[in-house]
């Protein structure tokens, strides 16, 4: 997406802006009223007057706030510009299904509104058929563009870059670079942070911030001001590319082909959506939910989560099993039934504390070959020092309550040695995944807890099957 | 922390990079080992030729890689300059460990190389008689900017703002601006996005981008160029200001004080970084695991997560309690000791699910009092569905399995409805929590899965003793 030149009005500047937005720039819910109002009332002019002074953001979150209906009514009267502006700001479902509703040709004329890189994200969401129906309605340079930048594979820096970029030869001064913006202005990018000094081959070679060409004289050449350059290639993952920015501070980069010339640039407002969808990704797959947005219908929701719970569903049935083997103790003493739970309770959730701190770790890349060891021991040793600490507790809680201190010794045992399961499968669950190159987010927490559960039930029984009887 | 002028030379422009990094900017294990071979050897100026060309984000990372008694090493032999940047880099546990170990005056130095936000970071870390120390030892003017820094309340726009900030007044052209850059250049941030424009109170009332400035002819009025500007006040969170930021794709933004005059700026590279603390805070906290980081010591972390394995010990015996009611029962039916965690496990995976999806609909401001009861209903939906979908298998199992087919009904009625209740706890704890403005995250998924565990062995306990018995 990218940036705005046109900042969106503070919360008091306009009057409907004053009752769409409060204190904190999010919709009121006064708001979304009136416009469900007018939309029920099929008022298209009031409806149109509520929108057409909101910023693009505000649009795509009303969009998300009102169900399929009323967003049909909306997208008809939308200013078709808003209308363009509105589209790669919008989540995913919704976007699809609003795209369905816009006529071809609209559509064609609301992309050539939009950066390149925007324009081929709402590109890439239509169907086939259509998809070459809209881009045959667009100029040959538009169209161009569009193709070239879906060419480059998902996710990488090649679909996240634009194309406009602002290059300078190496042998212009400051005052040849200021006269040539002032000339060229209508085909820059909009708005641009660093200028790109590139070599005969267009090969970039430095970087200039804006502000520091700013602050020199004219004469000065631009070879004396720059800076070296974070280079992105343009098959790079946005996931690598994310980190580059972050952790170097960045606000662009330029993006280069295998050859080395700069075709683009990335901007660190794209960087934080990818930031936020990969937090987003990260959170929800340790959860068992699979991509969904508030646009997803329930259908969608249900697929994306009953495989999770069926695979949890089998995991329990294994658990189940365990307890099954000890049939026979448990029908003489009717007490471990009871307290079992306890002890797989307590490793599932300890499991998953080590689980998410591993996962967290190995996202931000402070987890890797290096201290991978560490951290493995390191969580042994908190494992074994909550298990001293919490086990007493219940060691003589279940003695009291059963009157018998054996099953006391084998509850408090027991929760020990699973802690001790819940520190090692927490860790080492994603740290394998991560190395055969899978997400280690993704079913290490049904794994953590189907083990914990497992031997849970495993080391309390078989315990207690040794002690008491 | 501030943006960065000087970028990170890419893996390929010099010797020690391409040693120390592999083509993600990652720090190669290789790398580590150079480093922690030439600690053990106390061979500082070896020491010193592997460091001295990092880029200071770099260096944090390395610390992030090392034991505390190499990190001590390392410390004393990092150039001073070097030190200074890499100190706001650092994960806070590793700069309070860091702080100690670094003489006042060498600190007093170094601080004074900052910008004020990052200066202030690191002084809030100190203890309070080193903090007067450092500070007493400082110039007044940097002294001054810290204090008032530190004036403002921890996580506020306040605290997060640099005080330098690129104002102009309403009448300049853009010559006079360009003018004013060349000739004040010392006095401005090293790196600016916007100009903010201003009248007579120094109360901002626009912006234009350096790069709109660029392009416009020296003779313009800078109110013709200017757009309207998103303000951040002081004592706003730092989370809002994400959000603004994030919303409107902002780079940078002014900050007023309560009578709206300009008192600094927030640039997006400062954002980034609370996107991910935030995100980083909520995952971990679902996960019942308190502030901890790769610099925590062991005690530390215990101290973090046992507060929230006790809590989860209590809700289990909530739970073994609801079981031991029914003792009778499972006396005389030992197969329902067996199937009994089953019933719970699904109830607590779907409810952490819907708990999950929940908490970041709230976090990322897409669920409000205008859709609040829609999602409720959805996920009642989705909740019936799943337990639809899978009630059948596990029913036909566990008929088999017992040879008793009401076994299978009681099992499969009470999966179903334990789902109902997964979904009604999902959703209501989080909102709930927002509502009574706490941190959805905090405590949910404690409280869900000690639900879901409750009625789950409730419901199937119970319905066993009415229909079995």
């Amino acid at each position: 997406m990218s940036t705005d030149a046109i900042a969106s009005p503070g919360p008091e500047s306009d009057e409907i802006e004053h009752i769409a937005l409060d204190e904190d720039y999010v919709l009121t819910p006064a708001f979304v009223e009136k416009v469900v109002d007018a939309a029920d009332d099929g008022d298209g002019m009031r409806l149109r007057g509520l929108l057409e002074d909101l910023h693009p953001a505000d649009v795509a979150d009303l969009m998300g706030f009102l169900t399929a209906e009323h967003r049909a009514v909306v997208t008809l009267w939308l200013p078709p510009e808003l209308l363009a502006e509105t589209l790669p700001e919008l989540d995913d479902g919704i976007r699809e299904e609003v795209l369905e509703r816009v006529p071809h040709l609209t559509l064609a004329e609301a992309l050539q509104e939009l950066d390149s890189d925007d324009a081929a994200a709402v590109v890439e969401d239509l169907e086939d058929d259509r998809r070459e129906r809209v881009l045959a309605a667009m100029p040959e340079l538009d169209r161009a563009a569009i193709e070239s930048s879906l060419g480059y594979a998902e996710d990488s820096a090649g679909r996240l870059m634009q194309r406009e970029v602002m290059a300078a030869p190496q042998f212009w001064s400051v005052g040849d670079t200021i006269d040539h913006v002032r000339a060229q202005g209508e085909e820059l990018p909009e708005l641009f942070f660093d200028i790109y000094v590139v070599d005969p081959l267009n090969r970039p070679v430095g970087g200039v911030a804006v502000s520091q060409l700013l602050r020199a004289p004219r004469a000065v050449p631009l070879t004396e001001l720059m800076e070296p350059i974070n280079e992105i290639t343009v098959d790079q993952d946005q996931e690598e590319v994310a980190y580059v920015f972050e952790k170097y501070h960045l606000i662009s980069a330029p993006v280069i082909d295998s050859a080395g010339r700069l075709v683009g640039q990335i901007t660190v407002d794209d960087i934080v959506n990818i930031i936020q969808e990969e937090n987003r990704e990260d959170i929800l797959r340790l959860a068992g939910v699979s991509d969904e947005d508030r646009g997803s219908s329930i259908p969608e929701i249900v697929r994306g989560r009953v495989p999770w719970l069926a695979i949890n569903l089998a995991t329990a049935v294994l658990g189940a099993s365990v307890i099954s083997w000890f049939g026979a103790t448990l029908e003489q003493i009717i007490a471990l039934a009871v307290l079992m739970p306890i002890v797989s309770a307590i490793g599932g959730n300890a499991g998953t504390q080590a689980l998410t701190v591993t996962v967290r770790a190995l996202a931000t890349r402070e987890l890797n070959s290096s201290n991978a060891v560490r951290t493995f021991w390191r969580e042994l040793v908190v494992g074994l020092a909550n298990g001293l600490i919490l086990s007493p507790l219940i060691g003589i809680a279940a003695a009291l309550w059963s009157g018998d201190w054996r099953i006391g010794a084998v509850i408090s045992t027991a929760m020990v040695l699973n802690l001790l399961v819940a520190a090692t499968v927490g860790v080492l669950t994603p740290l394998t995944l991560s190395r055969l190159k899978f997400d280690p987010a993704v079913s290490s927490a049904v794994f953590v807890t189907a083990t914990t559960d497992f031997f849970g039930f495993l080391i309390f029984l078989g315990l207690a099957t040794i002690v008491l009887l």
